[in-house]
């Protein structure tokens, strides 16, 4: 692929990554939180899909794969730094969270302790496991 | 200060820090994001104004301790992986970015170009040294 300038204009870190944000674009609230590198940040503003980069497995991730829990990006933001995108996203299915949640943050502090305040929608194991 | 239970559930990375995201509270718009350490963060959720770690200056950091421009927090989110906290906030003049915007998100990709779409609402030299 070829670079585009806009690219250039995002400050990769030393790993080559940038943080993105993954809000609802309805209720804006952030759903999830991964890294990007810069052959996922092009083919997520040029598909429209939200693509990652997975520091765990070290490969590029279309959000969804297996899960069918893809993301359709209606707007994507650079920070004043240049170094974390937010996107607006649909999320298929409503979930986005490996643990079956809306959001991978179901917890919420109260009183020195962490609560979890959101239910898993559906399993797992039967997300990972129906493709 | 001792070291609450709380804290150790946090993920911290190679540097001691997390990835800390501040939201409007009402309208969910992300309006900064910046790195905290354990005293920040502990700091944080027992006074309800938001502390960051400034990478470039090495220090805890009162957001507004120059500006005015702090922030109220009215809940603490933790994600999955407990390396990303969310802080659903009121912003203190409504101006969240050094660049004198509500937010540092005021770029917008476009058809292949970062655009700018939100104005200053104050001039960054009047914030920075009238106090």
């Amino acid at each position: 692929m070829t670079t585009p300038n806009w690219l250039d204009e995002v400050k990769w870190d030393d790993k080559g990554l940038v943080v993105a944000i993954a809000q609802d674009a309805h209720s804006g609230r952030v759903l999830m939180v991964a890294y990007m590198n810069r052959e996922s940040l092009q083919l997520t503003a040029e598909t429209g899909i939200a693509h990652y980069w997975t520091r765990s497995r070290q490969k590029l991730w279309k959000k969804g794969e297996e899960s069918g829990h893809t993301q359709a990006v209606k707007s994507l933001r650079l920070d004043c730094d240049g170094d974390v995108i937010t996107m607006q996203i649909e999320q298929a299915g409503g979930i986005a969270c490996h643990t079956g949640r809306e959001s991978c943050f179901y917890r919420v502090w109260q009183d020195g302790q962490w609560v979890i305040t959101d239910e898993v929608l559906k399993d797992p194991h039967a997300i990972y496991h129906q493709h």
